[in-house]
């Protein structure tokens, strides 16, 4: 079923329930790096379009583009559709295909931050009943986190940013990957569930040829002892005190 | 001047308040690591022996050896001091020299832990008006980040544990030397001083020939928001409440 969700941006969203739904990790991910003015911004991976969907507000003022890559077509058209009900075919395209192959559907060294919401695990099975296109979104099956970190770096300009969500135990081969390809990370932040568990996931931001110097942010806590939202993620979702 | 200090676990530690004074740092260090029965233990960099000073008790039901190894000779007077005055001349040895020579004054892999809170700082300027003492023990003057992860490496046996001290800001660089010196980092813990702060601190734990797999634990807080030790902090120190 085609499902149209309120971004709380002003952007709506549109998505498949029986596809693969964004999560919390592309929200914070189009949330972690600063935009500057002209940025042009490639978001890998890109689904339904969530992340430049998400980001796009920040980026209006500032003469912000936004390209997504998705390999998968029906995601490209839910994307396509959102982007055309928004109206904003003048600062998000859409294009079709592999990310190992991107360097040949879009000019190399041009962007100056790329996005990436990758598959996080390890080898090519699903699991039992999951559907091809969530398989595909979750599991290294069509793109491995060494493909990702050399397309990335070749698209982006020198000095440019690569911005990242992870899975914090691929922490020790995301900077190795990174490091192969000229990313130094810059700022990274941990994203714990409470203030008292472990973290489930990881924000990186990498600056092809940036010297050493990594700055790790505070804590990002998403739920209070009462399970509700932190403040700050309320805010990040856009979510209003009544 | 010489000063007699308190560890609140038994022993106690002489210091030289001209010298280095063991920080938080060496107190959080020797508490990340989980002794096993008869672990063969070596303290690099281990000054006035404050590691294994710490660490000793908790190893006592169970068979624990401590060697401490250190270049400068008047730290080295000092932990054998200490070690002395407790009567731990069975369970402590102090040996004086060069992390780099490590080899070759003990026996490689033969150690089933390393722990090293080594100097934090690149290059070999000290601040205007450090004793050399200090400079040393701050600044990678005599030794490295890569000489602490290829010896440490080193001296341990197969799946034995390194677990080490650190700046966040070199986290990408620490992974990668471990990494070169086939240790796998397979735990890690930051340290903010409080909950809405950048961490100031990073321990780490990996093995020797582990497979990849990081588990990240929960954010260890420094301080509550009224300047008071959290419950953790207390309970590490030996703190009891009045």
């Amino acid at each position: 079923m085609i499902r149209k969700d309120d971004l709380l941006n002003g952007n709506f969203i549109f998505q498949d329930t029986e596809g693969f739904l964004f999560g919390m990790d592309a929200v914070l991910l189009a949330h972690y790096p600063v935009l500057r003015r002209c940025d042009n911004v490639l978001d890998l991976c890109t689904g339904n379009g969530a992340v430049p969907l998400i980001m796009e507000p920040a980026g209006r003022s500032m003469g912000v583009h936004f390209t997504g890559l998705e390999i998968q077509k029906s995601a490209v058209s839910l994307a396509e559709k959102s982007v055309a009900y928004n109206g904003l075919g003048e600062s998000i395209r859409i294009i079709e295909g592999d990310v190992k192959e991107a360097a040949r559907l879009l000019p190399a060294a041009s962007f100056s931050l790329v996005t990436v919401n990758p598959p996080y695990m390890k080898g090519g099975h699903g699991l039992a009943g999951e559907s091809e296109a969530r398989t595909i979104a979750r599991h290294e099956v069509l793109l491995t986190l060494a493909d990702v970190a050399r397309e990335g770096s070749r698209m982006l300009k020198m000095h440019g940013r690569l911005a990242m969500v992870h899975r914090p135990e691929r922490l020790p081969e995301i900077f190795a990957e990174l490091s192969k390809n000229h990313l130094e990370p810059k700022r990274m932040r941990l994203v714990y569930p409470t203030a008292d568990k472990a973290p489930n996931m990881v924000l990186i931001e990498a600056v092809k040829g940036g010297n050493p110097g990594l700055k790790i942010d505070p804590p990002l806590v998403v739920y209070n002892e009462d399970r509700s939202y932190t403040e700050e993620l309320k805010r990040i979702y856009g979510i209003k005190e009544v």
